[in-house]
């Protein structure tokens, strides 16, 4: 598969910064209300597109929902393989996150280059990584058919879960320590994200 | 109903800022991913409750999903009614909004007066309003009883939304030039939320 796609540019290089975190403690990668990056492949073709309407559904095993419109590229390849990626952009991929987001790989074959995406492989997973994202979460879709048909929702179990360790470590996100160009992108229309911001601690009661 | 609890305080003053928001713009108002309030009622007995877990998932009709857990008051409620009110709370909200997430209606009949919430009425609807939110979405729940059962997932049509004028108006959030109380909530675990943080603005391409 190294060459196997003129759509994207594949980073081999070991990140020494990319490490698991437990399954029990993945819904906190996304708790925070993020907008996401999906990756998706299925028959040679790859694609990733910007969403803000994934979501937790469970803690254990954990769970997400994630909404795909029936128009889109990642649709089919959802459909296909039955499995995604979701990833947590940083504030420093806003552009390219909009730019996903917006171009179509319906559209346009190049999307993935155009738009600056570059991705990278996990041993024994067929779907791309997103270089540069401060969480990743690897889900095998729950096939349920009527949601899927119906409201275009999608119901995944997260198999697999990793994080950059400058910004989540041991279970929590440290975005009051790190640069603004690693905080999470909340997204609300018209190319118009909010960064997250500042820590508010409430004594457990 | 003026009398008819000792579990909250009504509050029946008329808020000049509580404007209703067009239903084509109600998804922005939960599109960033904050922490939500969710208050039901059912059968003389009313509740809130925190949840991190409300998501969009349609725009016209504007639809969210919302996952409710089933030893919750409120999913009895919720059950009972067919019917919710999700709130975004404030920054200035965070320690009610943690107390109405830790404490159960199932376990202390006071919670809502101990949690320190305040509840005002919205003419024609039966579910009770959250004084001092940013945000209110009444949604009718669109019955789906294989996800409800299998996953505690709600699908709800937003049929009313309202926001206060001083924080979200002309379909945006005005975080920027609003003080901190206002920001939105943004739950991680343990009590420990993030404010929503500075604007990102990326050109449209």
């Amino acid at each position: 598969m190294l060459s196997g796609s003129a759509n994207s540019v594949f980073v081999w290089l070991v990140n020494a910064h990319f490490l698991p975190v437990e399954l029990s403690k993945a819904y906190r990668l996304i708790n925070h209300g993020p907008a996401v990056l999906v990756s998706s492949a299925h028959g040679g073709v790859e694609n990733v597109m910007a969403a803000s309407w994934a979501c937790g559904l469970d803690t254990v095993p954990p769970k997400v929902t994630l909404v795909v419109d029936s128009e889109t590229k990642t649709r089919e390849l959802i459909d296909g393989s039955g499995e995604f990626v979701l990833q947590v952009p940083t504030a420093g991929q806003a552009a390219m996150t909009h730019a996903v987001g917006s171009l179509s790989l319906v559209d346009d074959p190049a999307k993935l280059s155009k738009c600056g995406v570059e991705l990278f492989r996990v041993d024994g997973i067929t779907i791309p990584f997103v270089v540069g994202c401060a969480a990743w979460l690897h889900c095998k879709v729950i096939v349920e058919p009527h949601v899927q048909s119906a409201y275009d929702l999608f119901i995944g179990e997260v198999v697999g879960a990793w994080a950059d360790d400058r910004i989540f470590r041991n279970g929590h996100w440290h975005y009051e320590t790190a640069g603004p160009e690693w905080r999470s992108l909340h997204y609300i229309a018209g190319g118009h994200f909010y960064a997250i911001g500042e820590p508010v601690r409430v004594d457990p009661t």
